[in-house]
């Protein structure tokens, strides 16, 4: 049977899809969240999250190849396209949580620990960049976005779904740390060492804070040392997602050496 | 003399800060761009630009320490700021230029080259981490933004003018890497060494090309070697600017050990 085309932006189920882009209320009352593009929801559908409901837009994409799709006229599209460039496809996706006990590390983990983050895009351009790493994991404590933010997936590229992701507390992360015998290398300035000057091909958690606050007193006691990136020009910072980068790709120059 | 307040979004003055924030051909015609924000505007000053005219609102900002400045209502202001972070003062500055045959080197120079950058965003970061890394310049060929867009000032935190730039077009670049017997490294899969293996400890050129198509063949064929950082994850690219980072940091991390 051939499904109707969606016309109306008034339709509650494109309402529905709206409120879960544009509000992280929705999307915890929910559990759904709202992916867009061909190769975002592809590497979703790959890593086994369950959708619920795909949208296309036939005048710019065929349907698509995963499933029943409903199609939505142009105008439509439009309404509930979050990004200018138009794939024509739109997805609710059911969101998935790991805990820190349902990780499964292998021996010598590369871990990235996030405390605090506040945009959304920087923690997705983080997420990407440990795709490229393949870090073991990226373990965001007490963050301030959700996980499922649209500016997040879309930063991400996807990565937010290749790579394992855990929400906690820092008092849970470091407890977790501390019982696997992770070593903590936190980037602070203060009683620093150049981050190339330090060992990480042991299990190692880079661990950064935000750009204007940095790390708090917690992660500086429990850290086994403290790591920093020179500053040699006249500004004194790095974009965090672009420190995460360099000390990420340090600890793979280290490991494949 | 005290200065009288702009109140009217339709002062001529006004008009023609708004037409330069937002046109690159306002920029062109006059050869003037805008400069927002305390910060950066020291750095515009310390790095000896020549500043035309100041506006400050006195409701955010105290008068600028800078020179002569001109008071502007809040609603004035609202209309000129381009940034959210409103720290009350703007100022329009004249563009400078400098040449490839002005540009004065060090002995093994770090030189950054991007070749055909679309966003003035990417381009703006990538000079942040070229300010970091102190590359002894920043060489962009055959550009498709201009160098004082706003939204590359802004990503740049004012590393626009801490750093050595240079516009031409990857020719005229080629001849002055070669005459000057900089080694050509370019960031490519075909044929390519890991960047870590790669030695960039005497004259290098790190040389980029847009994430969507690469670098041209005269690139190509220029080059003394192709590096690339290895892509281990699930995704196939890194965004520009982390790209630039990881390469210049391993460029410091090689000249200080």
């Amino acid at each position: 049977m051939e499904q109707l085309t969606i016309t109306s932006t008034q339709n509650p189920r494109i309402k529905q899809l709206v409120a879960l882009q544009q509000k992280s209320s929705e999307r915890r009352r929910t559990g759904l969240f709202v992916v867009e593009g061909q190769r975002e929801l592809q590497h979703c559908i790959q890593a086994g999250y369950q959708v619920e409901d795909i949208y296309y837009c036939p005048d710019l994409s065929s349907p698509p190849s995963e499933g029943r799709a409903t199609p939505v006229s142009r105008q439509v599209y439009e309404k509930i396209a979050y990004r200018d460039s138009t794939e024509g496809i739109v997805a609710t996706v059911r969101e998935r949580h790991t805990s820190l006990s349902e990780l499964r590390l292998p021996d010598n983990p590369l871990v990235m620990v996030l405390e605090r983050v506040e945009k959304p895009g920087n923690l997705g351009a983080v997420l990407r960049s440990a795709d490229a790493a393949r870090a073991d994991v990226v373990i965001v404590c007490d963050p301030l976005t959700d996980l499922y933010n649209p500016n997040l997936i879309r930063a991400s590229i996807g990565a937010v779904f290749t790579v394992p992701t855990v929400c906690c507390s820092s008092d849970e992360c470091i407890r977790f740390l501390k019982q696997h015998g992770i070593r903590i290398l936190t980037a602070q300035l203060q009683d620093s060492h150049l981050y190339y000057d330090t060992d990480m091909r042991s299990a190692t958690a880079i661990v950064m804070g935000t750009e204007s606050t940095g790390l708090t007193d917690q992660w500086r006691e429990a850290a086994d040392a403290h790591i920093r990136i020179p500053m040699l020009g006249r500004l004194d910072s790095l974009n965090v997602s672009v420190s995460a980068a360099i000390l990420l790709f340090e600890a793979v120059r280290q490991r494949q050496n």
